[in-house]
This record gives C-alpha cells, sequence and structure tokens, in this order.
C-alpha cells in the first residue's frame, strides 16, 4: 500500500494588533491552523461492509494518515499495519475544499478491537472507572506489553541536549508558538522523527503512526521526547508502541508515573539543559553520570 | 439543590532522583493526581428512567460536580442549572476508595441534547466536518448567542497584571508544575473565580459549572485568562458561557480565532505583563492605552 500525502495549510497568517506598554503597532501574525479531523474506519466481509465513523479530533492539517493509523494503533483498534487494506483522504463536496476526513479500510480478515470506541474502556463492574483498572486494561490491548528489551545505559548529558535539538528542529513552532511535539531520538541522541500539532495527543499519534507505517515498531531501544507535560493517556500511547524511555520538558502527572512503573518505561520530567527529573527507572536503562 | 463537595486527594507526594549536571540527589516531589471521571446522566419519565454513560475525562479529583455540570453545559446537553434535578458522586465498591464517577439526575420534564454524544457533531452531510460547520454548529446550541452585552473599556494596564495576579492564585501549580488554570476576573481585574486541572478543558468546565450552578451566568463582564494556549474547544465552552473577553498566555489557533471572530468576543494572546496581541476585537470592547 502506497501512502500519497498531500498537500494540507498547517500554519495562517492574521494581521496582529500588538500593544507594547502603551504602544500600538500592526503585524503580521502566524497561527497554527486548528481543523477537525473526522477517522472513518470500514471493515467486515466483502458482501457485508461496515463504515463508523470513529473519531473526530481537533488536528494540525498535515500527515493525516499517520495520525489516523497511530490513533487506530494506539487505542488498541487495529494491531499491525497489516490489517490496513488502504487509507486515503475522502473527497466531499465542501466548498473551502478542506480534507477533514480520513478513511480506512481494513482487510476483509480483520476484525477490529472496537471495544473502547464504546466509551467505556476505563469501566469494570466492581470499581467503575479508576487509574489502576485502566492499566490493567491497556496491558490486556497492547502488543508488546511482555517485550524483552535489551539494557541500555545512556548518558545524561544526551538527555540534556534533546530539548535544543526539538526546538532547533521545530521550525513551525518558532513562527506560530502554538505547536506540540513529540520527537524520536535513538539512543545516541539523533534526532530521528519529529511531529507537530497544535493537540499533543495527535503529534504522538502522528509519530506512532509513522513508525508503525514504516515498520519500525517496537521503539524500545529510542527516547520519546514530549515537549509539554506527560500525561496518563501520552504515556498509554508510547507503551501502545513499545516505547521504553519518555522524556518530557513539563511535569508528569501522578497517574503516568504509576504507568509507567507498571509497564518498565523510564520516566524522565522537567528535562533542561543540564537538569532532569527520574520519575521512574526502568531496570533496562541505565542513565550515567561523570 | 445542595452541592456536597466531598474531599479528594489532588496532589500526591513521590521520592524522585534529580540529576543536575552530574550531582545525583533525591528529594520529595508533588505530582498533581490525575484520574478518570466518568460522567454518568440519568433522564426522562419517572416509569421509564434511562441511565447514559456521557463522557470519561481523565481529570484532577476537586469540584468533580461542577466539572461534570459544565461539561453538560458547554457541551449543549443541558441549557440551565434548573434541568438538573440532583449531581452527586456515586459509590461503588472500589478498594482504592476513589470517587470516580459523577451522577446527574435531570428533571423528568427535561429531554437532554444528545446529539453530541454521539460523536457527529461535527459533521454536515456536504461537508464532511469543517470548521466552518462547526462554527455554525456551536450558534445554535448556545444559549448567549446573540446576546446584547455593554460596551466595555478596559485599560491595557489591566491585562498586564493578570498573569501574575493567577500564579499568585495558583498554589498548587507552584508546586507541581502540572496543572492548567483558568481564572475569571471582573473588568477591573480582580480575581473572582479561579480553577485548576491537568486536562486545560477540564478546568474551564469547572469554572463555568461553578457559574452556572451560583446563577451567575452570561459572564460577559467579565475577563476569562487561560494559562496556555487557546484552542478552539476552549473558545467554544467559553462562547456557550457567554463570555466575551479572553485573554490567553500562550497562542490562539486559526480555528479559535475564526471563532472568536463568529462570537463577537475579544481574542487576547502571548499576554505578558507589559504586552499583549490583540487577535480578534469585539465592538463591545475597548481595549485603552493611556
Amino acid at each position: 500500500m502506497e501512502i500519497n500525502y498531500s498537500e494540507l495549510v498547517s500554519i495562517k497568517h492574521v494581521n496582529v494588533q500588538r500593544i507594547d506598554g502603551n504602544e500600538i503597532s500592526s503585524f503580521l501574525d502566524t497561527l497554527s491552523v486548528e481543523e477537525p479531523l473526522e477517522i472513518r474506519l470500514s471493515y467486515g466481509s466483502d458482501s457485508e461492509r461496515i463504515q463508523k465513523n470513529i473519531s473526530v479530533t481537533m488536528r494540525t492539517p498535515g500527515n493525516d494518515i499517520d495520525l489516523a493509523i497511530g490513533f487506530l494503533f494506539t487505542e488498541g483498534i487495529i494491531t499491525s499495519f497489516e490489517d490496513v487494506q488502504d487509507a486515503y483522504p475522502l473527497k466531499t463536496n465542501c466548498v473551502s475544499q478542506k480534507q477533514n476526513i480520513v478513511q480506512v479500510d481494513l482487510k476483509e480478515s480483520f476484525s477490529p478491537n472496537l471495544m473502547q470506541t464504546d466509551r467505556n474502556f476505563y469501566t469494570t463492574s466492581s470499581c467503575g472507572v479508576c487509574g489502576k483498572s485502566s492499566i490493567q486494561s491497556i496491558k490486556t490491548v497492547s502488543p508488546f506489553s511482555n517485550l524483552v528489551r535489551p539494557k541500555i545505559a545512556i548518558d545524561a548529558s544526551v538527555f540534556y541536549k534533546l530539548p535544543e535539538k526539538l526546538r532547533i528542529a521545530q521550525s513551525d513552532f518558532e513562527s506560530t508558538g502554538g505547536l506540540h511535539a513529540s520527537g524520536l531520538f535513538n539512543s545516541q541522541g539523533d534526532l530521528i522523527l519529529l511531529t507537530e500539532d497544535v493537540g499533543r495527543h495527535n503529534a504522538l499519534d502522528k509519530l506512532i503512526g509513522r513508525s508503525l507505517i514504516n515498520q519500525s515498531l517496537p521503539l524500545n531501544e529510542h527516547i520519546l521526547l514530549l515537549s509539554g507535560r506527560a500525561s496518563f493517556e501520552l504515556i498509554q500511547k508510547a507503551a501502545m508502541a513499545g516505547i521504553s524511555i519518555i522524556a518530557s520538558i513539563g511535569a508528569p502527572s501522578s497517574l503516568a508515573v504509576e504507568l509507567a512503573a507498571e509497564f518498565n518505561i523510564t520516566l524522565l520530567g522537567f528535562l533542561k539543559d543540564n537538569r532532569l527529573n527520574i520519575y521512574n527507572s526502568s531496570n533496562q536503562t541505565v542513565i550515567v553520570t561523570q
């Protein structure tokens, strides 16, 4: 299957008034584009295909197919890119000619797991919803939860350099200040893939979707850098992709730390150019200081 | 109806290793708690009550009833607090004794608008999903879209002081660095209400829910301050509450600016202690410079 990435508009120029102290001026500012994306799934036998609207997410246009594939994978709906027959932007009669639907056709032989789309993912009969039951249910759907991973030693100074590398690569970020980024680095600290979006979940889904399409999962010898905070849902998505080292520039939440511990993921927070906090330490990662 | 706010745990202490240059130390860090909250709705005639799981959101425990009521209102499912018979945390058999379900019982006489919960909110037959159709559909459900508002003049210096006021009030933010905030100010710049959450949508839903319960909607003579970026969904929620002046510390998205223009909302971005950008200017708000 060949992916066709169409040209989509991801930034927009607008005239803005600035007040600086008491001085008023005008300038041309650059905004990140935000538009809804609908992900549609088609599955079932050739004689009885079922169409289902899976999700509408507010995203920055660009790499929509990566986003759709990544979303379906990190939500546990598909388990491999092999499940996908075809994925393409759906043409509509929209007067503004926007491409805001991605259609994903699954192979006839594959039955998607649509349990989560019924919004009961976190619910158990005894507990209602709680973090613990959510973590357990992720374990059951993650293809890499029992992965045996190589032991990796990484110098702390490798981590210190990542935020600056991400900033330099984020040319869009420089101009709009409005995009979240996910960066994938190898264990030497070289940037392999950068994805951006107004939604931080989308940036990560784009990164994982692209990696799935490129057949590079699990990402268990890599470092994932998150431009913002580390929430439960970001760690969940990373865990689905077998990512075992996550560094975030902001703070993690309580449940993000618990999930990282349960999945044996090294989770670093408040990463700066000479400092980091270790919120969870995987027994397969050693952070070396001189 | 009397609201019972139970004591919930919103921060958690964990032992963390810090690496500073090459120095390793340990300290007790404070994390923001993140736990799922399920919002359950009960509606219909007394003889035939219907129970429906409306949403699961990852939130910081605290003011859960405000959050649930705010969510139902900003999503257009209820139109006033008068529609609500009762709202309370649901007891479960959870061993960890977490309160992660809020049940909202609607009055028998009220039929909730559940169109949006079917995930087709943004979809039209001609366009599929697009920002323009989304904005139109919000107009049809917003109770305050045709509000006649008083003309307000606010000195730029009033805005400049808001971020610092928010930071001072955000005592939790100081300790965890992990919470988004929404602040409601009057037009003199006095802080009236501050809400916090790991999710920025939740912080705003808590603010609007509390205001709805206090019968102070529409908030058309107030300033809403957002601690982060201004996305479409935040402006949508603010528009539902009749908020006409929004200032954000970060950048707005393209669709946030379009929605603000459509709803005649003044939208400021990159607000600092001596500077701001005007992304949309309502004809009812004048920003005064000396």
